[in-house]
């Protein structure tokens, strides 16, 4: 399997990707092409004791897309950019998968330019996968590319969803909830009430409303859908409460001999704690609807996430996710698509 | 200062809101109007040694709305329910503000019924006052009041959230920012970016866009305006990521003995912790854009958060808010309100 990673656009050094997506490719045999300024990544090969050789290559590009560009504009004027030459590499056979923490709108775009959609998909979704303090993760479609819906692209997404968890996840018959404002039928704002009638005569097992309070500490669900819009903020505002949790610990502890001490001796339990909520662990978010397999991972992404987010990808490959959407939607589609 | 408190339709029982009430009403010297069956707030009272006088006066109900009763209809049909006789209270001067921790939906529609808009105000604003790391509270509005919004419906939680501000939380200049998936200008949905239009040109300090994951650490704003499904999921999600963050602390420091130990001695952190992100500190939820001082507290409300709501209730009477937006908003509004 080819997995062609960039790794010039995100937030940390191009050398801590690349040793991440070194470790990946060797852990599962995989071959690696990592797109980028070709002297910083053979430095960077260098440093983690690699060099290009069958399984490495490099895939050569002279731009950066960086993360305050505008989507739309960066992939259309700069195309030598590591992502766009990354993506070009998929549509053209090349590689499998690829994997980005860049900037995502811009690859979302560049995802829709250069690979296209998947029939019957008119909006791609991206899925997160998340933890939940029982151990078993569960994802939540759509967290940012498609940001203003309808009650059709929720039902896509939950058809995206639920065959990602069943082909990637491995849960047989995943149930499938939609993110609300309360768990009553007929709790949400117009789009989310009107893709409950859709959703409830939609193939697959449909429990109703989640709200965001619960969703880490119950898993009401093993696919949670929303609108790109809420996806986002229910995202980022978990991550909040947690580094807001966090934050405040850390400076009680600083105040304090006896908390300085405690916090010592509690050590296990925070590394459990980071074991358990870290992006690190999760790897990344497939980009499902668009035709290849695409996993966006966090932009802060250190060695060890990239590896997982590799890992994903590799996983997304196995279980022909882009196959079976491509395929399977038609026989799923019910009135409304 | 005349305050009625429902004590009716809670998760808690009516003792322990009565106790919260009777505490505040001492301590700030206000009159209190207890709504609710006579016998079991008789009983309440004494209980915490206190009995109808003077300043505690019992408002008969027999009827509840619970928590999963459909809002409109409830309001509609329950004519005695303590939610609906205690509004009433407010719109036959009978009262000056009134707190509830019950069903959201019922006391949003009960208050548009009994009391009524504001003129120029279209669509009520639930606004929630939320913590900083830094100890600063912030505003954040709407959080399910209105959940399908017009870019015009923003604005109009903005103007209202920054009066709320300036009137109550004592803030001279209030910041105002739109809750966004992106910082960047233009980053939104349809009804976000159309609303950056309008709040650029409103009169107060517009500052952008910001995003959920770092609203409680470095409090980019102190007005967030959002609409009400975005902003319930905001806040539930905050809400989720501290659940479970000290879901998965309890849980690994139950599982080693130096954690056990560890934890007992970091006992002022936790304390300090639980101090700053719970929402009994917190007070209630001020409802903007009806005619009265309405105050939602949490459903979970015990006696410390409804005496908080109370005390919030109290700061908007004495602020004068509904009498500062009832005269400022139209001097405010801009082209497109």
């Amino acid at each position: 399997m080819r997995i062609v990673l960039d790794v010039m656009g995100g937030d940390r050094p191009p050398g801590d990707l690349v040793h991440g997506g070194v470790h990946a490719a060797r852990r599962h045999g995989l071959q690696l092409l990592l797109a980028g300024a070709p002297d910083v990544i053979r430095e960077a090969l260098e440093a983690c004791a690699a060099s290009e050789d069958a399984a490495i290559t490099i895939l050569p590009a002279s731009q950066v897309v960086t993360m305050d560009e505008r989507p739309v504009r960066a992939v259309r004027t700069k195309r030598n950019a590591s992502l766009v030459v990354a993506l070009e590499a998929i549509r053209d056979g090349k590689a499998d998968a690829f994997v980005s923490p860049g900037n995502t709108g811009a690859i979302v775009a560049g995802a829709l330019f250069t690979l296209g959609r998947l029939p019957s998909i008119p909006r791609p979704g991206l899925a997160a996968i998340l933890p939940s303090t029982g151990g078993r993760e569960f994802t939540v479609i759509d967290v940012g590319a498609t940001v203003d819906c309808t009650p059709e692209h929720l039902l896509h997404f939950a058809l995206m969803g639920a065959t990602h968890a069943q082909a990637v996840l491995g849960i047989d018959d995943p149930s499938v909830a939609l993110l609300s404002n309360g768990t009553e039928r007929g709790k949400g704002n117009r789009t989310v009430t009107r893709a409950t009638d859709l959703l409830e005569r939609a193939p697959f097992r449909f429990v109703g409303n989640v709200e965001a309070h619960h969703l880490l500490t119950d898993r009401p669900a093993d696919v949670v859908v929303s609108d790109g819009f809420a996806g986002n903020i229910l995202l980022k505002a978990i991550e909040g409460g947690v580094m807001a949790t966090t934050t405040l610990l850390r400076s009680a502890i600083a105040r304090q001999l006896r908390c300085k001490i405690g916090a010592a001796l509690m050590r296990p339990a925070f590394d459990t704690l980071r074991r358990a909520l870290g992006y690190q662990q999760r790897g990344g978010a497939p980009l499902l609807g668009v035709r290849g397999t695409v996993v966006i991972a966090h932009g802060r992404s250190d060695a060890t996430a990239i590896a997982g987010a590799i890992d994903m990808a590799r996983r997304a490959v196995n279980g022909r996710v882009i196959e079976r959407l491509g395929a399977g939607l038609d026989g799923w589609c019910v009135d409304g698509c």
